[in-house]
C-alpha cells in the first residue's frame, strides 16, 4: 500500500485540518464528524416573561449572591419570592469589609472568636478589604451583564505586574526578587537550553529541518537570546536594571539569576503562573467601591423580601412544596424551594426521610475548603514609591500580587487611586491548604493577634519596611472555615471522584420541590459568575421553560475541578 | 593543586555569590570590587534654588516636553525664558487629536496635504486619538513626578490581553487567533519539546541530575503538561475555549494550534513579546483624558513665554549668546539657547560657521524614523462584545493591542471607559519601517483616502465586522515623517556606530551657549521621559549646578539603541 491510499484515522484527518485551517477549522470539522455537540454558549438570562410564577412561592435560603439572583428573576416571573438569611450580612463570601455599617458588614465574625469591627481611616469607598471574592474574569459573561443591568460601574483589577515580588529561603540568599526576574531570566535559559537541544539534533525526530529552523528563530525573541551570541542567555533588560536609562548613562541591565537558584526556589510552585490560567487572564475587573456593590444593588432591587437573621433549622420536602422551620418564627412553606446554604451545613438541615436516599447521599458529598485572609490598612502606598533611599529606585508596584513562599502565601496591591495619598488597603494574606501543607488550616486555628503577626512576618520578607507603614492594629483576618453560617471557601469538588460526578449530576436536578443553588453547583466553585448561572440553571428549572441538557440526562456529568479553578491546585 | 586551592577568577567568584545571594548580592560585590560605579538613580529635578539664573536670558526652541519642562525649571531657577515654537500647536510629539481647538491640536497638518481636521462625534475628553507618545512606563520616574506636581491624573494603560488578536496569511488559514492560544500554546510545545531533550539526556553536560528534576517540574506549570502524560502538550485551557465552563457544561478546552502553524505564522516577529520587554511592561500609564493633559498643564504654568508660529530660520552662536532670526519679527538674543528641534531640522538652520566643526557633524549625525498611524472613532465599543451572534463569545477585548502581518501593524483598544456605550476611539495602524520592509515610508506615501483603506482593510483581517462599526468618513491618518517642524517619530540612533557615539557624547555638552535637548539626546529617543530628563540634563548644564558626568569626560558614552526603545526594532 502507497502512502497515498493509506487510510487516515480521524484524528490524522483532524491534524491535517488543523495544519491547514487551524484551531477554528479543526473545531468545526469536529462539529460536522458528530465529535462535539454545538456548544450553547451562555444565551442571556432566563425567560421570565409572561408571568409564570403568577400564584406560586418560592422560599430561597441564602442570601450571597447565587439566593440574590435567584430572587430577582423569579420575582420578575411573577413568583412570590422571600430569601431567608441565617446571619445579620447579606452578601455571603461577596463580602467587602469596610466602616459602613450596611447589613453588619463591619464586622467580621468567626466561630468562638471576638468580633472584628473595622476601624479603619478615611472613606469606605476606597478604604475596604475584600474578605471574600476579588475580581471577575472578563469572560464571566452572566455576571458582567447583571452589573450592567445593575448599573455597577466596573474598573480593571490589575492581576500581575513585573514589579512585583517573589520570596523564598530556599534561594537568592533569602531575599525577595522581582517578578520581572523570575519570568525573564527563566524565559532565557529555557531558550538557552531548547536551542542547545536542537542544536545538538536531539529532536530532529520530531522536528523538521524547517521547524528547527523558526523554532530557533522564535526562541530568540522568545527568551532573549540571540543567534550571534550562540544562543546563550547572557541576561536581559527584561529583568530590568540597576540603574535605569537615562541621559547620560544607557543603563545597566539586572545581571541574571543563576539558573541554579532559579530552579532551587521552585517559585513556580507558589502560583507565579497564576495569571497565565483563563480565569486569571487580562483584563480583569472589579467593581468601583468594591464587590458589595452588587449585593447592594440586588439587595436594593429586592428590597423587602430579603430577610436577615433567620436561621433555618429544618427543611422538609414533599411533591407539593417545601416547609422550612426557623431557629425563631414561623415556619415558611413555598411550592419551591432553592437552597443557597453550603453544602455540608445543609446537610445538617434537611430532613432526610422527606428526600430521596441519593440526595441526601449527594448533599453530603463535598466538603468546603479551608481559606484565609488579611487586610491591612497601610499609612501610605509605600509599595508605589518611585525612589527608595540613596538614589535607588522604590519598589514601583502598582497593583498585581507578590507571592511568598510563607503562611500568607500572597499579598495584593490595591488595583485603583495609584498615586494617591495614603491611607490605602493590601491583602496581606490569601491562602489555602495544600496536600501536605494544611496552611489553611493551621493559620484559621490561631488568634486574630497570631495571625496578624504571621502577616507582618511575611510582609516583612516582601517589603523590608513593611512595618513602618502598616499599624498591626487596623489589622483584619477571616477564616472562612470559621464564619458562622458559610464554614468555608468554596465547594472541595475533584473531578478524578466518581462518586462526587454522581453527586454533582443529581444536585443540578429537583428532588421533590427542593433544588440546591450556588458557586457550589457550578463548575466555577469560587466564582460569582457559577452562582450566577447557577441561580439562572435553577430558576430555568423551576420555570420549566428551557429544556436543561443535564435534567434531561443528555449531558455526560462529571465533577468540578475545584482545585484548577479556585487558585488554591 | 587540589580543588579547594584553586584560584577562583573574578567571574566564577561572582558566579559562586550568585548562587549564595542572587542578583542583589552579585550586584552589591561587584560594586565592592569596583567593577561598576554606584549607579546615579534619578535624584529628582534639578536644583533650582536661590535665584541662579538672575540677570540672564534663555531662549528654547521648540514647545514639546522638552523645551516646556527646560522652560519650567529655568524659570524656577530664575532665567528670563522665551520659548520659541514654529507651528501654531504647542506639544510636539504628545499630540492628543480631539475636536477641541487648544492650540491647533484639532487639526493634523502634514507637508503637501489637505489638512485634517478632527470630526469625532462626542466629548473631547474620552473621544481623542493619541497621534504621538501613547504610554508611560511606571519607571519613567521624572515624567511620572512631573505629572504629580502638575496635577495631571494617571489611569492604567493597558498593553496586552490574551484575548487581543494576531494574524497573519501565513498560517491559521489567514484567520485571526487569540493572543492566549499563542502564548500558551507556544509554551506547551516549547514545554514539551525541552521535556524531551531532558529525559533523552541530551542536556546532561548542562545539567545536574537535580537540575534535571527541578526542570522537569518547572516545565510542567510553564507549559501546562504533565508528567504523567509523558510532557506531551496536549493543549490547555489557558488557550481559551470554545464552550466556556458553567453549570451543566464543564467546558469544551480550545484545541491547540499545529507546531507548523505556530512556526509558521512567525508572530514573534509581529512584536507579539512586547509586553515582556522593560519599557512596555505593567502596568503603564495614561492620563485621564489624553497626554495633551501634560502639555495643558505645563503650557498654563508657562503662560505668555511660549510663543508659537514663530519658525526660527537662522541660529548663530558666540562665546557671549546666541542669536535666534525668525521667519517674521525680531531677532532673539539670549545668554544660552537650548533647542529642541529635531536634529536633522536644526541642521538646516544653525549657522555653521559659528559652532565647532566636530559640533557642526554631531547635529548632521542622525535622521528620524518614519512612523504613521491611523485614528478611527468607532460607532461603538465593539470589540469589548461579550457575546457574539449565534450563542457565540463575543471578541471580550478590553485594552491591549492586535498585532498583525499587514501594514496597519498593530491596533490599540482603548483603556478606560470599559463597557461604555459608543463612539469610542481606535488606534487603527501603528508602523514603522524595518529593515527590509518600508512600511511606514510606503504608507505614507499614500493620500489620506487610500491609508483609511488600508486601515479599514486590517482592521477587518483582525474584526471580520469591522467595517459595519467603524465608518471611513472619521478616520484620521498621521506620517510624522510630513509633519512640519518634526520631520518623523523619533531620533535613529544606531548603537553599533561609532560616529553616532561620538556625536551623542558631544550633543550632551553646550557648543559655546548652545545645546540641543529632547528625547533624541537621550537613552529613550521617543519617550517623554527622555524629553524630561534632557531637559534637567540641560538646565543642570546651564545652571553649572550639578557635575555632569558625561561633560565632565568620566563616563565612557555609546550612542542610543532606537531600535530596541521605540518598539520598531
Amino acid at each position: 500500500m502507497n502512502e497515498e491510499s493509506k487510510p487516515v484515522t480521524r484524528r490524522q484527518f483532524l491534524e491535517m485540518v488543523g495544519a491547514a485551517g487551524g484551531a477554528a477549522a479543526v473545531y468545526e470539522t469536529m462539529v460536522v464528524l458528530g465529535m462535539l455537540a454545538v456548544p450553547d454558549a451562555f444565551a442571556g438570562p432566563p425567560d421570565t416573561s409572561g408571568n409564570p410564577g403568577k400564584g406560586k412561592t418560592v422560599v430561597v435560603l441564602g442570601a450571597g449572591v447565587a439566593g440574590l439572583t435567584a430572587a430577582l428573576r423569579l420575582r420578575e416571573a411573577g413568583y412570590s419570592v422571600v430569601v431567608c438569611e441565617a446571619s445579620d450580612r447579606v452578601g455571603g463570601r461577596n463580602f467587602t469589609v469596610s466602616t459602613a455599617k450596611v447589613d453588619s458588614r463591619n464586622v467580621i465574625r468567626q466561630k468562638g472568636r471576638a468580633d472584628q469591627e473595622c476601624k479603619f481611616d478615611g472613606s469606605p469607598d476606597t478604604q475596604y478589604f475584600e474578605a471574600g471574592c476579588g475580581r471577575i474574569p472578563y469572560h464571566h459573561i452572566a455576571l458582567l451583564e447583571l452589573c450592567h443591568e445593575l448599573k455597577v460601574p466596573l474598573q480593571p483589577y490589575i492581576m500581575e505586574t513585573r514589579a512585583n515580588h517573589f520570596q523564598t529561603k530556599d534561594a537568592f540568599g533569602g531575599k525577595y526578587v522581582k517578578n520581572r526576574q523570575l519570568a525573564n531570566d527563566t524565559r532565557g535559559y529555557i531558550a538557552e537550553l531548547l536551542a542547545k537541544a536542537v542544536n545538538k539534533h536531539c529532536l530532529d525526530d520530531t522536528l523538521s529541518e524547517a521547524d528547527r529552523t523558526a523554532l530557533l528563530s522564535l526562541l530568540e525573541t522568545f527568551g532573549n537570546v540571540s543567534k550571534d551570541s550562540g544562543y546563550v542567555y547572557n541576561g536581559s533588560s527584561r529583568s530590568g536594571y540597576i540603574e535605569d536609562p537615562g541621559v547620560e548613562s544607557p543603563g545597566k541591565v539586572m545581571p541574571k539569576l543563576a539558573l541554579d537558584q532559579l530552579l532551587k526556589s521552585t517559585f513556580w510552585k507558589h502560583r507565579f503562573y497564576q495569571a497565565e490560567d483563563y480565569l486569571w487572564q487580562t483584563t480583569l475587573f472589579h467593581p468601583v467601591g468594591g464587590m458589595r456593590k452588587i449585593v447592594d444593588a440586588l439587595h436594593a432591587k429586592l428590597g423587602g423580601i430579603v430577610r436577615t437573621r433567620i436561621e433555618a433549622r429544618r427543611i422538609v420536602n414533599s411533591d407539593q412544596g417545601v416547609t422550612v422551620t426557623f431557629a425563631s418564627g414561623a415556619p415558611i412553606t413555598a411550592d419551591y424551594c432553592i437552597s443557597t446554604i453550603p453544602l455540608p451545613i445543609l446537610k445538617t438541615l434537611i430532613d432526610a426521610g422527606t428526600f430521596s436516599p441519593a440526595y441526601v447521599k449527594a448533599v453530603g458529598a463535598v466538603e468546603f475548603a479551608k481559606t484565609c485572609k488579611v487586610g491591612w490598612q497601610a499609612k501610605s502606598r509605600f509599595w508605589e514609591a518611585l525612589r527608595g533611599p540613596n538614589n535607588t529606585n522604590g519598589p514601583q508596584i502598582f497593583g498585581g500580587i507578590s507571592w511568598i513562599d510563607h503562611p500568607i502565601t500572597q499579598m495584593w496591591y490595591p488595583s485603583a487611586d495609584y498615586f494617591a495619598p495614603g491611607p490605602a488597603i493590601l491583602t496581606g494574606a490569601y491562602n489555602y491548604d495544600a496536600k501536605d501543607n494544611p496552611v489553611a488550616t493551621k493559620f484559621g486555628n490561631e488568634d486574630l493577634s497570631k495571625r496578624l503577626d504571621i502577616g507582618l512576618e511575611g510582609g516583612t520578607l516582601l517589603h523590608p519596611e513593611f512595618k513602618q507603614f502598616v499599624p498591626k492594629d487596623k489589622g483584619l483576618s477571616i477564616a472562612w472555615q470559621e464564619v458562622p453560617f458559610i464554614g468555608g471557601g468554596w465547594a472541595e469538588w475533584d473531578r478524578a471522584n466518581r462518586d462526587q460526578a454522581e453527586a454533582y449530576k443529581l444536585l443540578l436536578k429537583p428532588d421533590k420541590r427542593f433544588i440546591v443553588a450556588g458557586d457550589q453547583v457550578s463548575y466555577l466553585p469560587g466564582w460569582m459568575e457559577g452562582a450566577v448561572l447557577s441561580a439562572y440553571h435553577v430558576v430555568d428549572v423551576v420555570t420549566g421553560r428551557v429544556k436543561v441538557r443535564a435534567v434531561e440526562g443528555v449531558e455526560e456529568v462529571v465533577a468540578p475541578d475545584s482545585a484548577s479553578v479556585t487558585g488554591a491546585g
